[in-house]
């Protein structure tokens, strides 16, 4: 069995136009690609990366604050509820093997630094949660995507599909 | 769309021969019925019943104490690393809407106590992890199996498939 | 700077009069000792052992579920706010260098669970969790907080006061 | 019985000269105004800070990444070992009712992120985790002590000492 390769996508519950435009056509780009998305599973980014995966028939998992699996949005297909709430933050992003940021405010900024923490990749996708960091900035969801994905294949040991590598390890 | 039902079954790393077979046939009938397998994600029960769920075709799902994703079992096809360490064993139960648990010991106690102050339902399937415990014994696998998926339907608010009832609240 | 022994006692927020009377008493004992007492800061066994503690002197934990140090009982000198839920029981054992069970049901029941799978010495005092369990009963508040004294001073490689032993050991 | 107020004080397990000297200050004032200082309890700035507030004579928290209390540094009075990793980062900061940051990198980070998601203030004293932070910049360890304590008391609903107010609401 191959494990399809997980991207976290963070960002705020309560997005602008803009980022629910670019969550949704990120989760659509990495959805095709067969990626499984996971993010915190509510509304804002949360919710339109999910639609955008869900709806290119893609794998979406929330990893809730709460613990009712009811209360995560109608695009995610595996509510994981931890109860535990914003400590489930270091959860989002260590179940990823790489992370993109759309947008975002403290909370989004503590998951990228949990991120960093833990030795994974993160690119930003729009406004970043702060200025200054020393992060990629990513142009567009299909960049970010391909980013995205190339960071996790190399994670893994891997070129990622197109490329002329082998799977060294698998993940 | 509609979200697969998910059983969590948890039970000892180091498992006997006998709660091997029962957690495969377990995971067989539960991956056969579509149903996402969820466990701890590591040897012995939560082995098993992954290899039996994936052998089915089903999705496994596995909750790890660890951060790396490559230390989960190779039938887990959705590792979630926490590095929460035992902290996670509540993690594990929250994320099924029924659990099952294939003996065990101290540690696979802990998770049915934990399910049960959730209030989820929990049944037992060969030696429970302490006498007395005032919890269903399951005969077999495939009782276990209907067990669960009619306690997660039933949590739903929905008939299981083959019962005449209506679907009242989406999961 | 030597830490004070830590006793992490466990019981239902809904205790009888005889297990509030029994919680009261084994603050007491452990306060007068100079041993800090942890527990998870709400009502009942919770409470009671906090008053008692805090009455005879002594420190006392309270690692609450929620997030707001406000909800902890008024005997809690220093509350932990975890926002974690029942997750957090893994918190409240771990926190103690031995562990005493007064009462409780499912969740106290998941603590004693936790606390054996982390190698921690459980004993119980009045009727325990659930029946079977091979766990020390302890007969009375005196005899529960010299037994769970002398298991903590063990752990640290020491003889408990009065012992002839050295510490080999800081804790 | 009147709860110590709680100040959280975070910061790299690598630190500089200097942030060693400031967090220690920092710890010393802290201890002598009588609150409870709460950090990760390892090295670095954590170690400094516990150091200063025990010469202080103050009580020191150390909310542990692991789950032995005795990995945690020697000015640490009371241990939590959590077994959580980096998921304890949102503990160290609800603790507390007010945070103050020394220097750091992207554990630190976090924890100022996650305190502000959490509603808490948070300062920093020398060079802050990341540039372009929107927080308080603090001159010196009594400046930051000073600040830490006005908004745990603020927190509280309180007037500081010395101040003309009243107590409104216990904590």
């Amino acid at each position: 069995m191959r494990r399809p390769i997980r991207v976290s996508v963070v960002g705020a519950a309560e997005a602008t136009e803009e980022e629910h435009r670019l969550a949704r056509e990120l989760g659509g780009v990495l959805g095709t690609a067969g990626a499984v998305v996971v993010c915190g599973g509510y509304g804002g980014v949360m919710e339109s990366v999910a639609r955008g995966a869900s709806e290119a028939g893609g794998t979406t998992v929330g990893i809730l604050k709460g613990n009712d699996p009811r209360d995560a949005n109608p695009w995610i297909s595996l509510p994981i509820p931890t109860g535990m709430g914003d400590a489930r933050n270091a959860l989002v992003v260590l179940a990823g093997e790489a992370v993109v940021a759309v947008g975002g405010l403290w909370g989004t900024l503590s998951e990228v630094a949990l991120a960093r923490k833990a030795g994974l990749d993160v690119g930003t996708l729009g406004t970043p949660p702060t200025p200054g960091l020393d992060l990629p900035a990513l142009g567009t969801p299909a960049e970010a995507a391909r980013w995205a994905l190339a960071r996790a294949h190399e994670r893994r040991g891997e070129m990622p599909p197109g490329g002329s590598g082998l799977s060294r390890r698998r993940q």
